[in-house]
């Protein structure tokens, strides 16, 4: 029951069995340490490098992730572990206990600050934690996101374009065992992201938005549960019949891609964002997907905002007030599987 | 365009034509005043204390009152007015312009100070105004409310249980006019409220909850819209046809209760509540409901959350942070309509 | 050196001589006093219910007003005190410790809750301390105030309309001892001021604004020290001679009149108000007094502030951005003096 | 383990057995309920309107109190029980949650809200719960607090002056139950206290000060522990041996006055105080028992605090940096028991 | 209308004609773009690395810039440029919205972090796009500064000591083409200004304080907007007349150099600082300029603030209230222009 | 009486005499300084290199260090001073003013910077003023903390294991000079320490933790004073008997080593922590030393903590509300003294 604590780099990824650990990340101020949960299991299978590791809350206000983790835990059976299964449910601790996406103590975005740094804030310390501890012990990376208070999403597995074919395909079917409607490729210019940092690292690597406003959305919940075992299975670290897809048939599922800021549409100014279609809905280029209301003037016609092109509506602002630049909608065009 | 500012009681409710008001509330620290936005249209059939008035914004981050009542500024054609038609679709200005519940100025709820002060602090001022100078214009109110950030809601209408017979029938069919799929009668002992102070004044009154997360929801606002337009061309203040319903047809919609106290299902425990069922569903009395997990103990089981009767979950908790005491879901039973 | 700590009610406002206290409000939650700072003057000719109170600080961040009492209460010797002179730089202590217009402990504006409440909240507790036990004790009562954070103003002294007219001659003297070039009559519908408390109970009572911006304004200072001693000397409180008049002269001093809400011109949205005429301009109807700017539409142009009448600008707001609803500039109509 | 929640007027006092509720007050904006803890113990002897009651948290950062009535909650048997025995560990809950001293939602002082209002804001609601449904079953009344943030206390019992002899005499050996050195009676002029309303009421009432800082003081406990396990067996409302008394023997407790003013010595401006005495001391007048710094002129002598008159020192501030007026120091004269 | 939404680096600084661009800068946490306004005008003439920039809004509460900066943007016609004119009305963009001095996402001093960082937090990427991006395209640098909330200023222009005589006698000329009465050479050892970085590059650079207190000097709008238009025509960027100049005469102008520590006056203590002469008045060396007062001693005398050396009073504390090494007057020596 | 204001370079170290000083750092984004208080005495035998600085305030909310450094400078008498001796009342000047712990300004905590950066933020400017100016002028550094708000100590010096026996050696001998009676030895392994770093440099180092809960500890101050005068005196810069140990004499002194992981425990969960023994106490392996409450689980029992093996108490944590992680109780291995 109680936890051992453990410096970061004092976790056994290698000896059989299942251990439950409380990594020690120093805080920058009490005299207290953070405590990261970390569960690892290993079977007599487990070779150098290869596992599954599932993540939650690299945002602390995205709960899909822990919520659905958090029950793997408790569900999975050390006796059925082939290889290795890692599962960290709250990344993020300061964020994840206060409720909010960044941490609290230095202000940093966990998922801009890749591939951290051991003698920086706290931020950098969990990035780094991930990226020297725990990456070199597994190749199939699954970080679960939400869309946080910002952007509801149609739900979404996700990934960015990588040069190997191989990985490439091997992120699509990984990616299609959570059962979503859509896959979405995206734009990779953000720098620091834990995904991006993985994939250049040749993991297989799954990002997601799971549900939004800082809420538990029940099928992002059964998505993620499903994913990680479908993937832990495919990639013989866990014994066992792949689970059946409770959500979309293959057939029905779709790849988009919204790598080009075309697809983005941002607010022409602070105001309120009214969509007019929903998550998911097929739109036509110019088709009018929302109003933009500016309260600051009440008898001034509000703004149409038009659809860039012929696409799916991936995501929209969730909260109505929006700042100017805001994303108020991504409309993503479908692209073609690999197979 | 430059709409002209008035004091609380020097709105013209009589004279045939429409008029665009910023009513003035004296700031109570700035040299300034709170402009609230009040639209009157009279046409030549109005009787006196007869009319509609349709409010937004009782509460500041609810968001599909003002959308839709914005809307209908700019729709309803003034020649086509019978009666008289009041739209007052930011009611709360500080609290909407702030994007909160509640009065920024003087932390009170606008929903819990009726009939409000004149001389009281902002919040009852805007109250007193309500109920001294517009409720005697009308008879039919329509406040239209959302979950805020705390409960996603099965989208209803709602009233309070009245005596009066003729009353009551006139609140049923009122409410169904909007099309949503419930209509939900509830408690009344929370003092204040806007409704329940306009029904004790023999008003046909309704309330609702058309979205939650401070967003907008696009079937709230249609259901807003439409239910406002029904309502002031059944009570014979609006020219034309009654729109069609785009919603739920009669025979789909359900009257149901939830005034007593055993249909709220309050958190046991500061933790985070993961639905398990989904708003509108019928469920069986014990049947699980939700789970609501404490990661002040990660390795404890989440306590489970159960229907305490049959009925339909008509509201959940939206936020998955929750302290003790919150509701977390309410499970309300149906009750047969008057007619 | 050490003043005694005395309850409100315990000031001796009747022995010959000088006498500073601290005089205690019990602290809404820590285990402390408030101590309020007051000097009571008396001479041998003091007569019961005359004397000359001069107050700072009633709003906790204008500052002309504590600066130049500071200065009288080493400046004044008892020796030359006929009557009674009361002096109280600091009014609002809270609020002035804390720099901020309002009490922070309670939120309140001092000046709207006259006559106060011994039994209220802290506020309410030095407006009932002024109304119980200072006003009984004076027939001349002198508040200084500043245009705050919120309204850069022309140096003016005040009052409202009084019916007795001896009274309304005596403030108008009164008030033209100060020196500045204008002096002010503005509505009286505000409700809890302490100047109209006290006009009421017919004091020769004027208020001021002699500065801006939680500054100090040398000319503010010099007007404030000169109005009073003027005031003490020719109501018979203190001996000597009026100093001279370091500002304007009797003849280029001008009686305005802002008491109709015409006068006052509000910002018709949120945005940023741009002067372009200075405080104390004579003004036509119509002519542009200012812009308005929206930086949220930065490609639109500015709106036009325009003069709703011939007038003087008395006032102007202060900070740039203004919300919607405030006070911009007051266009004050000037009026003949009684005599 | 689930505890029933109930409306406040639904406890029953009455029926034989231990009954643990929940007491729901309405959160003032979420859909939400603070529950408030409640024990009931009623044994085979109970009378109408006899009976111990023993209250923590009245200030929600004082924690002696909540930390031993948990302790008896458990420790105590049901079938021990011989009248009637309530505990409520954590009267004010959303302070006691927040921890800090007042509610957070209305920012009221609990112990300055008394005899409270069923309709006011939820401190007063808290109060008139007492008030009107728990005062009325007990005539014994143990209100345990502690020095908060501001005030470092030799442990103390108190109580103030009443007329009524035996009522005092009541109170002082319920007082010495509790085997602290010092039983301290006090100014009863601060309108709204929880014991002086009790007091007034004719209940043998107590309250303490077992510790400071928001820490929990073991001694404070041990003494909160049998302070009322010690009344309730004298006043027959338990069976059993008054326990051993841990602390101070009677022959060395001692009852100590600080009604007067001149008991209390308030920091002569904003700075750091420093004690060079220790709480407990007995001190005579002018003996210097502390320096009071001002750092904002670092190379002026620090103030020398002087002890009014001969005393014990009672308490002294705790925090170092204090504001002008706040108590630094507290010398309390002996006076001689009643027997 | 709709301005194009660019990357930092895909501005068209070349080909002819007027372009309003957006320039977006990644969110640091929200899904959302930073919007900076950029206005490019080309003209016929224009030459590599010669053009005129002017830039508003370095510190986000200082208006002056932006909004003469918005007024020429409508009032530059494109045919009459001959060269390159660029417009960036306000630099910091989220502390312009927050209207404070740094950013509020990074609590950065845009002042103070160039030559920035595009892999930096979000203020220095600011910077790195106005020297990566900006820089090579003018050599004329125009950046309006204002006091802030600080210090009120004798309206001036500034720079910086150079060593090469060409540039500084080019700046010397620039500046006064403002209009203002002073031009200040001041101490250029404060790393990370953007005026000393242009410098550095060779750069005609002029900084300026043209109001302060967050609001709007008209003077110093009028000043700003001549300046430019000055400096545009004279530096062969702008065809025309250059304006009248509507300030002081070229005879008037005053050089002064404050470059020395010893100009600088700090507070002693934390206090409130009385001004007793007037920003723009030559003082005389030990001639008291203002009182510092210490309300924390109320009776003690308040300090006597003297002139360090003979010199021009060009910058005094604006608010009252000044912490303790702050500067509260700035006396400058005139020293000779060039020519 | 009025310092000079001086940049971090300009010290005289060497003349003798005694020199106040304010070390001037440019605040951040004020246009002010913060003065940082600086005390040099210099007697005739003083060598280069040689001194002994004594430091407060490192973190600003710990009071003892300023209190007691504040009394020496005024007691010790420059014509004693042999050698040098330097007085740092309040390192952590902007810390210190707001009283906590760390910079305000850049939120960070000084005592993990070292050796600092001047060219970095606020308190990295202070941490290299230390490292670069002073520590190049002494061997003995005695930095004097508390427990902050966080940890409540049995008093006590302390220092890191250093190879070099003579420095520890004189290490002990100095730390013993306190009176105190522990002096610990503890893990080395944060980084930025100010003390650590010294040792680095083989200077004599001692810290302590001399209070807590931002009060001031009458024992600490008298501590801190003994302390600083015998190392003054032994080291041999100051003239004169050492000063009599008014605490625990030598042979009462223990020596205790915690540098071990396994002497801290951390709190298994939010709750509130009870202790149930005293600092100071020595306890046996699993004795327990306090229990945890969770008051999210009421009706659950509090947990036990227990000691992890045989030792001395030598801290717990303070305030009762502890985070998960939160060291509330260390326990310290006696170890012997080097001689």
């Amino acid at each position: 029951m109680a936890r051992p604590i453990v410096n970061p780099g004092n976790i056994d990824f290698d000896s059989a069995g299942r251990r439950d650990y409380f990594v020690r990340f120093e805080h920058p101020t009490l005299w207290a340490e953070y405590l990261m949960p970390v569960t690892v299991f290993v079977g007599p299978e487990a070779q150098k490098g290869h596992g599954v590791i599932a993540i939650g809350a690299t945002h602390g206000n995205e709960y899909e992730g822990p919520t659905a983790i958090r029950h793997l835990a408790s569900e999975i059976r050390p006796e059925n572990v082939r290889g290795r299964i890692v599962l960290i449910p709250t990344l993020n601790v300061p964020a994840f206990n206060a409720g909010v996406r960044d941490t609290p103590d230095d202000g940093k975005n966990l998922n801009r600050v890749f591939p951290g740094d051991a003698a920086g804030s706290i931020t950098s310390k969990f990035a780094d934690f991930i990226y020297t501890h725990v990456f070199p012990q597994v190749h199939v990376v699954l970080d679960i996101h939400s869309g946080g208070d910002v952007a509801r999403f149609e739900l979404v597995t996700s990934f960015h374009h990588v040069e190997n074919a191989e990985q490439h395909r091997a992120m699509e079917e990984t990616a299609r065992g959570f059962g979503a409607r859509f896959t979405m490729k995206y734009q990779n210019g953000t720098p620091g992201l834990l995904t991006a940092t993985a994939e250049r690292l040749g993991k297989i690597t799954i990002g997601s938005e799971f549900g939004w406003g800082c809420a538990i959305n029940t099928q992002g919940v059964s998505m993620t549960r499903q994913g990680i075992l479908t993937a832990a299975i495919r990639h013989e670290q866990l014994r066992g019949e792949v689970p059946p897809n409770q959500h979309f048939a293959r057939e029905k599922q779709i790849l988009v891609d919204n790598s080009e800021l075309s697809c983005y549409v941002n607010a022409p100014f602070d105001g309120h964002f009214e969509p007019t279609c929903y998550c998911g809905d097929f739109v036509k280029a110019k088709q009018r997907i929302g109003y933009h209301h500016d309260w600051n003037h009440i008898d001034s016609a509000p703004a149409e905002v038009l659809a860039p092109h012929d696409g799916y509506v991936i995501c929209q602002a969730w909260k109505a007030k929006v700042i100017r630049g805001q994303v108020v909608s991504v409309v993503s065009r479908p692209v073609p599987w690999s197979n």
